[in-house]
Order: structure tokens, then sequence, then C-alpha cells
């Protein structure tokens, strides 16, 4: 893929002396390398002269934004995903007590808390009002889907005299983020707009992980237990999990590798069929039916939208395609077959998304929420705009906005990931 | 409610010694009282010269099978509930370690596996095959759904020279096990059949609380907290839960008690309307989202069968009637009703039934079934049959399955049960 | 055992009517009969012309605090147990929201809370502030150990106008409520005190289940798999865990039928040897190492305090006697044994009391917790004073704190529950 | 840190057609970068001409083991750790099922498995063997610490025919894999060693995570939860959490980010001293402690043992240093101090390390076990040796056993992590 520019921007020079202490700061120019491979890496700077990456994050000697008189904001919006809170306590934390930003808005119920007419007033957020808000999932602030006017948002944030603001959101929340960053550029305010990307698919290009994703893999992992258990408690008894993942198969083949009880993984990037070809499901599925008397399915909502017959046209509020239902119609579809071939089988279906979404965050996961908010809020206080935390190589970087929302991030079925989940389900592939 | 008659079959005399020592026999005319209220006893012991109790439960000294030569065997009817692998492990450890009975069957896919057409081959428990199993969720055995010829069921059992038969179900497999100690009477064998209750939504008369119910309860404790999160984190959020409860509103019940994030709790037992009415559902939760933003609601899957216009009469293979789905029924309502009156509201459904019978029983759940297990195993040894395991008053009992069947448990509206949820919900009874 | 008086004290009569509505009231003769077995309780009658009974609890019609002049106070006292934000919460709702009781205090830290020098403020405890607070284990008032002086106490009750304290706490929590209870009677003032008892180990006579207690035993489960796994991680391993249980063996009884890997179940009531005798513990685990290569042990802290050469004559502040720590002591033994029998031997000691006591409640726990504490407020309300809310029967209580005091129970070593245990760990038994 | 040489030892040419199929074979060049800075990265190839990379995992299209002749072996050595029994799981089926390995024996308790004096029979291990160990904590076969004589276990690989040798286990169980490479070599035999490196502490150079971590982080989580829920229990109460890091502090780290509740972080790498100095541990604590009531304290195993007076001498059986216990140290430091300043402070000491490493892998963890475990088996069967598997900027890696031993990763204490860490623990730090 051909790397496109990384340079993030700035409202200006930084030139007040940061205020933390016994810190290590990270240079200006310090960079993270985008290419993995040597060979590739060394033929990239014999033809280019100079070698693909992205600015480092972490905290600068040097600051744009004076701490006694910038007022923050912070907001969630699009759907829900563990560890929302650990970032908004991570944000509130490193601005208050670290920066000594005097004030931390939290905008209620995502772009919504932006837009007068709605009426819903602002909290304020301290470091005590924050203190155990990570044991609990969902968002303490509420979120909401859908952009609204960028216009009516920068007067709010003039108003508020908010110099930053933190948005905590998927790729619509990036692109309205990014229009709002527009706004405060064509009237020459002094407003970064700092976002964490939030997708518990870990579908977000040039970024390697996002926060969520972990725990919505490690909650799958009962889930196909049950499945499991389900499957295996009738005769002919098929567990089939429905996933999140609508444009990326990675939590679906995660979870497969996670507890490896999974049969088939089907994912938006690898086309299946249902009645014929090599690999089609159902005479595959019959055949482990007949010999091993149970079955588990994993599929991510985004896969097999081949097998409409009409392209939706739907879309839902925050601008994403509306799937059909893959899991039910599948289920409908087993079922059918089953009939038709005359085998009594029996099939449970697990639709587990809302359970795992508005789980809190736990363990390495929850690190990574933590560490993200303290860089975006480094980000912030350097004067960045425009821009997004990612992760990259073990370590936190700067993306601008419209690179992390030009296109997504999708297994490559080429991967040593996908060949390892080939190598797990092995025997049904034959 | 009158009491029917408590009086338990048994084989006939038992004249072997039992073989446990060490251990504190239970005397023969042992019972355990069925009244709690002292006045009510005193009433009928004044007006009968008697009191109504259930023959106590537990080792006997003199026995009616002779281990030496007694095959036993088990099976799991229905559908999974949390438990059945410790049931199954409690009765082949009793069985062989402390019985010393050589053998004990593992009979495939519940009744079916008796037919010899399906072609099960039964498994051989043994103490070590058996030995972690406690710990997965599921039934090792498998199980099915509907009942088979007793007759040829019966023939199997002699054909395998089997003395004791446990069969682990609900209603269905209960009332099947019946017909099977009635086709054993009729031929004058001497196979005892003792059945485990097996119901997770509790609600079989005459028996204080049946194993799993327990881990149900727990189970949803997290379901409620995901819900509670889903409908905090958007204006006018909703969560909705459906769960168990055929008949009676145990779980419902006792979920709301246990995680007082619950609104509205509705059960079977306790008819409500959708629009009118003094305590009509959606008013008042229009009330309670305009005040509050949020609200979350449990539903029985037995609750509001009255709103559907006609009466179901479609039944399941083991005779349940078959409800219409009053989970997704509110969810249409709510969203419908939402339009109406022009509230942008966002119903998150949860569904977690299979999620959680498919669980390993954990903690004083899993007791109860280990120490089901070890009683029934009692109970066959010392010759009972067309038996169920009961408990009551702390006590373990016998219980003819005649009067295990005869009707269900369901919360009595005028309870300290059902007080403590109104109390709980209070607000939004008003 | 001989039953002692259960007639609970009143403060006076109760003339107001109850401000509840479509609530079932408990009539004040309402009585739970405390005899199990028919024979006995025929006996009983025949002999006294009456049946030993508790009052039952509940919601009266005529109550006799006036809502509108109650201020009430909660405290916890002694060590944490799931389930204390429970009761809290659930006692803050039902005092607000059904009695329309205008001030709830918080009092800090125990009884020292009541004691001005110490110059802990009281919390304001409302519907909203105690409205998350069941999902997080500990205490949101703090605790202590330790009495402190009645006179001063009530001095502090009388100025703040308090008119009920709820206190949570065990054994000493109990005497020093009675002693409160005293010395408001001494001076003729009308201040009720209503206990909620609180003990993990389950150890309370008259009352046959305290919360905490099942999530306790739930919470143990995990950690016998983990000595399983540890046990059978090396060769001759040896997984050793102590659990709470300073008279009574309850935890350890039940976690030994809760998770059936346990081979070796030690308890205050059967008292073992070490070296000599039919069930001497070492030369049994070495057979058993021999053979199986690993085992499981669990002992109660208040286990084996006989092998001690010494009775101990430490106390802590609560007057509890300090055990000599057997876990430790066992840990020692058994290493030191495996030296001189030269069996290569690995013990891991696992003590996971304050991960359990910190743990919030959950399921059928919760629920016992959310009753407890609406019984609690009922009886407030109602006038009795010196009371704590039990269990007995399926039903609430009243008993007297005298009675609750008077001797701790036990597990009966010719109970159903130990024959279950010493079933479960036969083997180690020959 | 300079690198050492990175090349991979191979038994001979690999010749032999791979047996797999739809599979994206890895080419032998492949390489994966071992810079992350692009500045440093063309500094290097400025300077040498070639960069520093590790050779790339991953299926080869040509194999060197014939795998109709092959026997594998396995073993696991050391202490448990999360994750073992779901890379025995990979290793088998990868083995079996993709490569058609006809025979995969388990060696029981390590190296001692290896030594026929022991007398441990291997198991064999197949596909439905292995099934469900993956949700089961611990491992299988058994384990031990120690090393065994080179000479004796070479001879015990020649004479069961064993052609690859899979070695799970920590710095310890690498050089003794690495003797037997060297004996292998000695005897010019054609075993494959090939190692999984197993440290929970995720602190072996130049791999940039190990399996089981993860889980390790997971589970300390809830412990900090109840530290801190016991702290808040009391006035003036402390939770001093004791975890693994025998040389590093990552789980340390890691924990307190995750868990945003500890307010002191102890690591080996950040000496810190007691009671003088800018940041002296108790001075601080006191200030906290009358201030905010309550603290909480993680520390490493390895961490403060300059406060000891003379350095340990003690080794345990796989030659690691035995730490002194901090944890029980700064315990008692912290109760007498407590004394001497007159705060009347109780401390709840916690010492979660066996609940920790017996469980079983979860989520991400278990995908990092399956893959790993594939990546071994593609190693093995392409006739590498003496090597260790290995991970690096998001790829598989193959690494030389020597580098992987030659030192251990630390905590850069000028690092994004480590500022992190001070960052959540600021005030305490003042």
């Amino acid at each position: 893929m051909a790397v496109p520019d990384l340079t993030v921007k700035r409202l200006g020079e930084a030139t007040i002396d940061s205020p933390l202490s016994g810190v290590k700061f990270i240079p200006e120019n310090s960079s993270v390398i985008y290419g993995k491979d040597a060979d590739e890496v060394i033929r990239e700077y014999n033809e280019n002269g100079r070698l693909s990456a992205f600015e480092q994050a972490g905290p600068r000697e040097k600051i744009y934004h004076d701490p006694a008189w910038t007022h923050a904001a912070i907001l969630t919006a699009g759907g829900l995903c563990p560890g929302l809170n650990d970032v908004i306590k991570g944000l509130t934390r490193t601005l208050m007590v670290r920066y000594n930003v005097p004030i931390v808005f939290g905008i209620r119920y995502g772009y919504q808390g932006l837009i007068p007419s709605f009426g819903y007033e602002p909290m304020l957020l301290t470091p005590d009002s924050v203190d155990g808000i990570h044991e609990i999932g969902g968002t303490v602030l509420g979120s909401s889907r859908g952009r609204q006017d960028e216009v009516t948002m920068v007067e709010t944030l003039k108003r508020m005299n908010i110099k930053i603001l933190f948005c905590i959101g998927g790729d619509g929340t990036l692109r309205c983020a990014h229009d709002i960053a527009m706004e405060v550029e064509r009237r020459g305010l002094n407003i970064s707009v700092v976002c964490i990307p939030k997708t518990i698919d870990n579908d977000i290009n040039f970024i390697d992980k996002t926060f969520g994703f972990e725990t919505a893999v490690y909650a799958t992992n009962s889930v196909i237990s049950s499945a499991h258990n389900e499957a295996k408690g009738t005769p002919h008894g098929v567990g089939l999990i429905h996933v999140m993942g609508r444009d990326s198969g990675f939590i679906a083949a995660y979870a497969t590798l996670a507890n490896t009880h999974v049969n088939y993984c089907l994912v938006p990037e690898d086309a299946f069929s249902l009645y014929e070809g090599e690999h089609a499901l159902l005479p595959s599925l019959e055949r482990r039916l007949r010999e091993r008397k149970h079955a588990v399915i994993i599929v991510s909502e985004g896969a097999g939208q081949h097998l409409f017959e009409e392209e939706s046209s739907r879309r839902d509020k925050s601008g994403n395609v509306l799937h059909h239902n893959i899991g039910e119609f599948l289920h409908e579809k087993i079922v059918a077959w089953g009939k038709e071939i005359n085998l009594d089988l029996s099939v449970k279906y697990f639709d587990p998304s809302y359970l795992i979404r508005s789980l809190p965050a736990h363990g390495t996961d929850a690190v990574f929420c933590e560490m993200l908010a303290q860089h975006a809020v480094h980000a912030a206080m350097a004067g960045r705009t425009d821009v997004v935390i990612g992760h990259w190589n073990d370590r936190f970087t700067h993306v601008p906005i419209p690179v992390a929302t030009s296109s997504r991030k999708k297994i490559d079925i080429n991967s040593s990931l996908w060949d390892s989940v080939k190598s797990v389900t092995w025997k049904c592939y034959r």
C-alpha cells in the first residue's frame, strides 16, 4: 500500500515550557518507522532517500497551550466500546493533575452536547469525579450517533472558551472532528482537535490496534464455550455466533484462535458459498455433523453480504451501511437445509454484541486506554490538531485524521493470521 | 394449598446391610414438616391428628439393591441447565466409590439413548472419566427433548440388566420417568427410577429450590449491568432483557433484587397492560425516560401472553406450550410508541438464555447438585422408585413423581418476595 | 438444643398508619415454626401446648415511628464481607423511597463514627448517592473493629436526633448494639436499634444463613481449581488452601462440595491428628501422593487449634480469639514430613481471605442482602428494637440480639452436610 | 543496545515439499527489521550497509523433516503460566492435522520425563485427547524445575526416535534446551530443538511479548480492586500487593495502568528508599494516609532488594536467585512505621502469584499461544534448531536460543511506559 503524507498539523509554534518534571521528553523529530521488512525498507530508502514514518507521540519540552488559561472538553460518540471510561479518566487526570489545566468539561451525548438546542448541560470533570469510573462499562458522558453542524459546534467551543476538544469515536466521529478542525482553521481559532480512535472491530488503517478490541476477544471466549456446550448437548447440535465486524473480521478471527472449539470462521474478507463449490458451508457442515455430531460457527456481521440478492442501501445515522443480518440469515438457511437433507439438527444462536460493548476494559486493554489518553493530552498541549492518537511497532504515534479515515484495515487472507485461523478450522475446509 | 399424599413407593423390603461406614443413617420414619406457620401447624394437628410431612432423604442402614449385582444408568433430558455435569459426577462417584456399584452407564442424548434404533452406544462412566467434568457447562452425556416409548425403554433396561435409572430433567422428563416406573411395576421388575429435577425456572411445587437457578440469577446479574450501561449510553436509552421463566417469573424477580438497576420487572404472575390503566407500562416508561433519560426492563418469557390476540397452540417436543416471544414483541412496541410520542429513544435487546443455560454451576449451586446426587443414590439403593429428590426447610426429601408434576410453583404476588421486587422498582409503579 | 425465649422488644405501641400501599402486611402474630421434624414438633406441642417460633418479619399495617420526623443512621463494623453495599443501598432506598424518611446518615468507620473525638463527619445518603454502590465491593461507609463507649454513642444519637440505628456487623458488633439498646432503654429514649448480621462464616445460631457466605463459597471455587492445577503441575504437588472459618467450617465444607477437586477438608468441628491414628493426615497424604501424585487440602482458619501446644490467649480488638495460623503451620509440617519420608513434594499455599471479603455480592446473595435490608426497615419502623433480622425456613424473622449472640452455629458432624463432605473426600479417609 | 548475530541454525537443507496447501509460504529470506526509529535505521544502514533483522517465522514451501517418519515430543518446564495447555494443543494439532506427523509424545514433568530413572511414562497426545485442554489452567503434561543431564536426555530422544523436541519454559529451560541442541550437534543427530519462551514476567530480550503476561495483567486487575476496597474499608487502610516480577517490573507497571487505583508502583528497575530522600516511600505514604485515608501499593517480587543488608546467595533449582520477600518486608516496615508515627493504620497483604499462574489463558493471550505453537511447528519442520519462537513488530520471528538468554528485558525508566506509570501515581511522587 502506498503510504500517504503522514505530516501532522500544528496550531502554531510551541514556546511555553512544559510543566512536567521528571519525565523523558520526546524530541520533536522523533519518528516511528512504517516498514517492517528489512529488504523493503532498504529498497524504499534507496529509491526515495527517506523512510515513511509516523511522528512519535509523547510529552514535549515546549508546549503550545498555556495550561493556566486552557479549558478542555471531552466527548464520546457512536456505540459503546470497552474502555471509554478509562480514556475519560486518563484524559481528565493527565490534564488536571499533570498539566494543571483548571477546567475539563464532559460533553453529554456526543456531538449533540455541543448543539445548544438539545439542552444537555456539560458535566464538570475532576480527578475525584472520575475516580472509580474505569471499573464500570459504558460512558459516563453518554454518547449519540450521527454528526452535527460544525459551525454551531465551533460557536459553542468558542463561547465556552474551550481550547482543546477530545473526541473519542469511530470513523464517523473522526470525520466530524476533522470538519470541526477545518472550521476552526477557517476562523483562525487556536483550538486543538485530538481524537482517540474507537473501533471495537480494530479496523483503522495505519494504526495497529484500537482499544476495546482485546476485551471483545476476551469476552467472546466464553460465548464460544457456551456455544460449544450447547452444540454438544444435542445430537447434531450447531452453535452459531454472530459477532461484531462490519467490514473486517478481526474479532471473529481472533476469537477463533482464542477458543479453538470453533469449526467455521466466516469473515467479510473471505467470501464463501452456501451450497456449491469446494468449500461450500452446508455440505461441509453436514459431513461434520454426521461424523462428529456437533459444530460451532462464528460469523462477522459483515460476512456473506454477497449472499443477499441486492446490495443494501440502508445506512444508519453515522452513515454506516446497514448490513443484512447474516447471523439470522444463516440460522434460517441451516435449519432449512437440515430439513432438506433429513438431519434432525438443532441450532442455537448467539448474538452477544451489546453484552460485549457495554463491558469495562480490563488488563492490557485498559493499559492501552490510559496510555492513549495520556498521549492525547501531550499531543493537544503541544499544539497538534486534526490528529488521531495511533500505535505502531510498539510506540504511540500521531496520525492525521484524513489518513486514519482514508480506508479500512482488513484481514489479509495471505497473512500469518488468516493461515493460523485456517489451520485451526482445517478439518472443515477439506 | 391442599397437601397431596406424600407417600413414596418402594420396590420391596430393604434387607441388605449398607456398605457405608462412618455415616449417620437416617431412620426410616424421619420426616420433614410441610407447614411453616406455627398457628397453622397447630390447627392442622388439632384437625387431623397428624402433620403433613415429606419422607426425609439420606443413607439408610438397610438397603434394597445388592451393590455387587447392581448396574446403574444415568440420563439427562431437555434443555441445558448449569449443574448437569456436577450431578452426573456426584451420582457416578457415590455409586462406585461409596456403594461399590461396579457398572454405571451414561445413556447418550436423553431417552433417545434407550431406544436402540437411534444407534447411540452408552458410555461407561468411572470416577476417573468424570473427574473434571464439573468445571465444564452442558452435559457430557448429551441430551434431547421429547418422550420415547416406555415399553421399548424398559426392554433396553432389562436387556442391559440395569437396576437403577437416574433421570435428570424437567417436567416432561419426570412424566416420562413415571411412565417407565409404571411399566416396570406392570412387569414386576425390580428397577428403581429416581429423578433429579431440573428446571432453571425453579418452578416445581413441593420443592423449594432446584439446581441451576442460582447460577442463572448470578449470570443475569452482569447482563443487567450491561443493559444499564447501554441504556445510560444514549439519550432515552432502554435496556430490555428477556430471561427464562416459561410459567413463573422467579428468575426475573430474583435478578431484579440481585442487581437493582432494573426499573421494570414483568412476570407471568402479574398481568400488565401496555397503554392504559394505572400501571400501564408505556406511559410509565415515558415519564421515566423524560425524567431520568434511561430505563432497564426485565421480562420473563412467559409474561404478557395475554397481550397476544390468540392463545398459542404450538407446543415443543417436550409438550410445553410454545410462547409468543414477549421480548421481541415489547421491543417492537416500545420502538413504535417512541415514534408515536416523538421521543428519540434507543432500545437495546438482550436475550442471554443459551449463554446462561450452558454455564457450569458454581458455588452453593454446585454444592446443591452434589448433595442432590448423593441423596438420589441413597434413595435408589434403599429401593425407592417413582421418586424425585426434593428439598424443603433446609433438608433433602423424597417426593413422589406425580406430586412434583401435579402443578407449577409460581410467584405469590402477596408474598414477601414480590413485595421486595415492587419496593425496588417502586418509582416506576407510581 | 433448648430453644430460648424468642420474644422481640418493642419501643411502644404502633399507632401510625403505614405509608406503604399495594403491599401485603404481615399480621402482628405471624410466626415461623422452629422445628423441622414432624414427630418432634408433635412431641413439643403435646408436652408444652405450644410451639417454639420466631416472629415473622415484614411490613406492618401500623408503625411506631412517624416517618416525617424520623432520622435514621447506618453503620458497618468489623471486617469486610460481600454485600455490605447492597445492604446500605437497600436500607437507604427503602427508608427514603418507600417510607419517605427524610434523612439517612451514613456513619463513617463503624462505631468510631459515633464518637466525636475521632472527628469523622457522617455522610448524607440519598437514593442517587447509593445508586451504583452495589456493584462495588467493600463498604462506602468504611468500617472499624472494636467496641466504643455506649454512653457517648447514645449521646451522639440523641444530639443528631436519630430515631433508628442500623448496625451491620458480626458478633462483636451485635453485642455492642445490644449495649446501645440497653443504654437507650435506661434513658427511656425511643430509638430503635436494628442489626443485620454479618458473618461470612455463616455461624450465627437460630439464623439459617447470613449474607456474604454464598459469594465466599462461589469465590473459593476458582481458588480450588487453581490449587488443583498447581498440584497437578508438579510431581507430588500439594495445593493447600486456608479459608475463613474461625469457629465453624461451613466455608471449607461447602467449598469442598462445590468443587470436588478437594481431597482433604479440615474444619474446627472435626479434630484430626497429623501423624498417628486411623485418619491421620500425613500418612494418608503420603499414600495419595504416591498413588495419584497430587492432592488438594482445604483448611478452615479455626481448624486444628488442638495441634498447637498452648491455647492462644491473644484476642483482636473485637474480642475474638486470635488463632494460630493453621495454614502456615500445615505448610511447614507437610514440607518437613516430605523431607522425612524422602518424597520430593511441592506445596503451593493459598490464602484468599481478603480477595474474597472485598468482593461485591452477586446473584442470590445480593437478593438476600436487599431483602434483609427491606425487612430491617420494616422492623425498625414498626418499633422493634434490640433485634437482629434473621432467616428461617425460607422466611425472614426477628431474632432478639441476645439469642443471636448466645452461641455459634457449627457443622453437626452427624449431619447430611458433613456426610456429603466425607463422601466426596472418601478415598482419603480410608 | 548492540544487536547480536541473529542467524538461526538449521539441521540441513530443506528438500521435501510441504504437505500444506492453501497457505501463504514465507520466503526463506523474509526478515523483520529490528530498529524502530527512522533516523536510527538510516544511520545503521549508512554505517553498515545492512540492517539488523530477525528471520521471519512461518510455513516454508520446502521442509526438512519427512512428516511420515517424524516423531515429535513436547515438554513443559518451570512454574505454571497461563497458556501452557493452549500451546500444547496448538503444537499437537498442527503437527498431526496439518503436517500429518503420526506420533506426538507428551513428556511428563519437564526434563525429568526424559530421564528414565524417574520412571515417568510419556503420554500419547492426539487431537482428541487435547480437545478441551485449553479451557483449563496448568499443564496437562506436568512440569518440574531444574535441569537434567543432556547426554541422558539425548539418549532417550534417540531411543524413542524423536526428531523434534518442543520445550516450553523460561530462562533455565531455554539454556537446558540449548545444551540438548549442542549435544545433538556433537553426535551429528538430526533432531530439531525448538522452544516456546514462557515467562509470565515478559522479560525476554529481543522478544516483544511472551504468553501468559496478558492474562497475568488481566487477573491482577481485580486484585487491585480488592486491595482498594480493603484499603478504603478502614481508617488509614493500606492495600499492599506483591506481584510476580523477579528482575523486571512489567506486571506491576501494567497492572498499575490497568487499574489506576494504585498509588505506589515499586519495581526492580527504580530503586526507592523507605525513610529518607525526595521520594522516600514511608513519609509520602504518611502524607497520603492523613490526607486521603487510604493507599494502594503494588510491588514486584524483585523490587527493593537493595534494602536488605546482604545480597541473597540462595538460588532455586532452576538457578534463579531466591529473592528476599520484599512484600512481607514492606508489610512489617509499614506496620512498624505506623506505630512510630502513631497512626492507627491497617495493612492488608495480597500475594496472588499462584492464583494467577494457574489460570487458563484467555482472549488475545490465547491467540498468541496458538500462533506461537503453529509457528514453532513450521520452524521445526523446516529444520530449524536451537531456536526460540519470538515476536517483534507484529510478526513472529526465529531467535537463536543464546540470543534470547543473553540478558533480560527490563523497564526503561526513560520510556513512555514508565512515564505513564509515574503520571498515574503522580500525587504520591510529589
